[in-house]
């Protein structure tokens, strides 16, 4: 398994150009989460501990605790993303000359590819977990880091959405009794981002403005 | 200056943790710029010579064309954002005992200032140029790299929005009459922005419904 995290930004955006099955956009939302989140965490340390920005200690102090955790999580998520999708290409790749290798074959193709919907829809919980502190760091935090805020919440809203994708894409291919509580999770956790989204640009715009 | 191409991810992540001033918005926006190119260089090198989809190789053609040029442009305006922000903080410590020494102090902070803006305006201006031609890419590249295309649309997206507050943040501390033009195209592909933003999605919805 690649370990993305070991990787130089040259070698990581290489492999993602390159026409390799992987890494490609389940893994580029992780690690797009891992940058969001280590954005994020520089806001809360510019803030906690500051006497000027004193009223944002307490959010600070929460969105620290969510976003350090996502910072290796990230990186793992990336990994992960990418051997799921691995695993379905070589459940794809198993015989299928007998009844029983094609049974065999259409269930290990069906729990991969179950795995490549859950290892994505992580990746969104847990964005979607950042994402949701983002706007109160944004009024209270250290107001000359905001626009950072800004960023960190763009780049957390595109690790939710484009693991979302990643997830629908997979469920796709499942029956309904497999899949259907993750599109009922999907489906929720799509609309949420999206308000958490506008929410984070409607307070980074105000502070900005104040 | 770094060179964040050097870096590992779990160096660059590290380094945008840090309460150090650079790395921050700035430089994230434009190594999200790199990573979004690279997955949009993936789907068009999927795409190109590939007779399944051959009515997308004159998009995937296109897009290559300007997505391959903003590879190593991302990371080096990474480097460049960082560094315009470590200029303006030292002319803000040049000396202010003289009349003469602050009206040099004064100038020098204008021209850090606006040159802070126009490095982000040069990496929203650059992502907007791949964002408007991903549309097309969604619906007639490589169908099974559709939602890839959807991860790129978000990164550069945020590319673009998220370097945008970082145009917006210098511009506030310049006058009209130095910052006047910047805020003008500032808000016009703020806008343009959004349009093209929402097409790509709307394009990569419909196509995974297809």
């Amino acid at each position: 398994m690649s370990e993305y995290g070991n990787m130089t930004l040259d070698q990581y955006r290489d492999a993602l150009a390159s026409d390799a099955p992987t890494p490609g956009g389940g893994t580029a939302a992780a690690v797009a989460l891992s940058q969001g989140a280590a954005l994020a965490v520089m806001v809360c340390n510019l803030t906690e501990g500051n006497e000027k920005w004193k009223m944002g200690w307490g959010d600070a102090h929460s969105c620290r605790n969510v976003a350090t955790k996502l910072l290796e999580l990230g990186h793992q998520l990336a990994s992960d993303d990418a051997q799921s999708f691995d695993d379905v290409m070589s459940a794809y790749k198993l015989p299928k000359n007998t009844e029983d290798e094609m049974s065999h074959r259409r269930l290990a193709i069906q729990n991969a590819t179950l795995n490549a919907a859950k290892v994505p829809m992580m990746t969104a919980e847990s964005a979607y977990e950042l994402l949701e502190l983002l706007p109160s760091l944004a009024r209270t935090g250290n107001g000359n880091a905001v626009t950072d805020v800004g960023v960190a919440g763009l780049l957390v809203s595109a690790a939710c959405k484009g693991a979302l994708f990643n997830v629908e894409i997979n469920i796709n291919s499942l029956s309904d009794e497999i899949g259907g509580n993750l599109r009922n999770q999907l489906e929720k956790l799509r609309e949420s981002c999206r308000d958490a989204s506008r929410e984070v640009m409607h307070a980074v715009n105000e502070r900005m403005q104040s």
